[in-house]
C-alpha cells in the first residue's frame, strides 16, 4: 500500500491491541466511505482477525456487507477532528474522502481502500457470521494485509515520532485521549 | 461496591471506550481468579454490553463458562506489573489475588469479584452464545452494574488525578502505553 511498509501477518494484533480508535473504510461499485469506530479490537492473533461495531444506520454498513470486505485505520491526532466528523456524518449525504480532504490509498487485497496519512491499515475479508451481524452489528473479519507508517511502527514496535503523530483514543462528545507514555514493566517478582 | 461509586448504565460505554486493558475476574464454587485482557471493548450502550476474548486454555474460561458471569475492572498504571503477571499465570497454579496482593471487592450482581484499587468495574453477565465461545474465544456479557473511583470518574467523564492512576493500554512483551493527554475536538468546519 502506497506510503505504507508491509507488517507481518502475526504482528498485525500489534497495530490495535492497545485499543486505539479507528476509521473503517468500504468500497463497493464504485462508491467509497469512511466511518470512525471506537468499538474495534484484535481478536486472533494467526492468521489475524478482528471484530468491530458497524451501525445498521450507516452507509458504510451497507458496503461492508455488499463487499464483504473493509479496511481499518489508524488515525493519528493530527486527523482527529476528520475523525469526529467522519464518525457523526454520513456517507448517504455527502462524500466524506472529499469532505475531509482525506486520500484514499488503493488496497492491495480488498477494494475498501487506506486512508493516507494513517499510522497502520489492516485490509479485512468479512468472515460471515449473520447472526452476530443482525443481533449484535458486530462483524468479524481476516486481517488479509497489514501496513503501517514506518516512521510510527517498525521492528514490531509502536514508537511514535510526535504528539501530531501518536494514535487517538475516542471517549464522547468530540473528547478523545492521546495515546500516552510508553512503559515497560517485568513479570519478573 | 464498596470503595466505587454507581455509573449509570447508558454510561457505562465511557469506562472502556477509551479501549484500557482490563482485569477480567471470575468466581464458582468457592474459587474466584483473575487474569488480564487487552481484548475487552464495549458493545452496546443501553443496555450496556461489551466483549471479551478468553482463552480456552485459561481457568478463567473455566469459570467464566460454569458461573455465566465475569467482571471487567479497568486497571490504574500502579498495577501494571499485576496486570502483566496476573496475564501471564494460571490460576491453576496459584491464588492470584493472593499472589498478587490484590484485593477481591464483593460484587453486587454478580459473583466475580471486584478489584481493589481499580479505576472502575463492570460487572458482567454472559449472553450465552456458544458458537462465538467456541469458534473464537469471544464472550458477551450484559452489564449488570457499572463502578468507578470517583476520584477517576465521576460527572461521566475521566479526569485521571495522577500518572499513577491513569488507565493502560497493553502492547506486548511487558509493554504498555499509559492514557496520554486529553483533548477535545469539534465536528465544526
Amino acid at each position: 500500500m502506497k506510503g505504507f511498509e508491509p507488517v507481518e501477518p502475526a504482528r498485525a494484533y500489534l497495530l490495535m491491541n492497545h485499543g486505539p480508535t479507528v476509521l473503517v473504510t468500504s468500497a463497493h461499485a464504485g462508491e467509497q466511505n469512511v466511518m470512525a469506530a471506537a468499538w474495534a479490537m484484535p481478536l486472533d492473533f494467526d492468521p489475524p482477525k478482528v471484530v468491530v461495531v458497524i451501525d445498521k444506520r450507516t452507509r458504510t454498513r451497507e458496503l461492508v456487507e455488499a463487499s464483504g470486505e473493509f479496511t481499518l485505520c489508524v488515525p493519528p491526532r493530527e486527523q482527529a477532528e476528520s475523525v469526529l466528523r467522519v464518525g457523526s456524518r454520513s456517507g448517504r449525504e455527502l462524500d466524506k474522502f472529499q469532505a475531509e480532504g482525506l486520500s484514499a490509498v488503493p488496497g492491495t487485497r480488498v477494494g475498501a481502500p487506506g486512508v493516507a496519512g494513517s499510522l497502520a491499515c489492516l485490509e479485512c475479508r468479512v468472515i460471515a457470521e449473520p447472526h452476530n451481524q443482525q443481533q449484535y452489528d458486530l462483524f468479524i473479519g481476516e486481517v488479509a494485509a497489514a501496513w503501517a507508517d514506518p516512521q510510527a511502527f517498525s521492528g514490531n514496535r509502536w514508537h511514535f515520532s510526535s504528539d501530531a503523530r501518536r494514535s487517538v483514543h475516542y471517549v464522547a462528545g468530540g473528547a478523545f485521549f492521546a495515546t500516552g507514555e510508553s512503559f515497560d514493566v517485568t513479570a519478573k517478582e
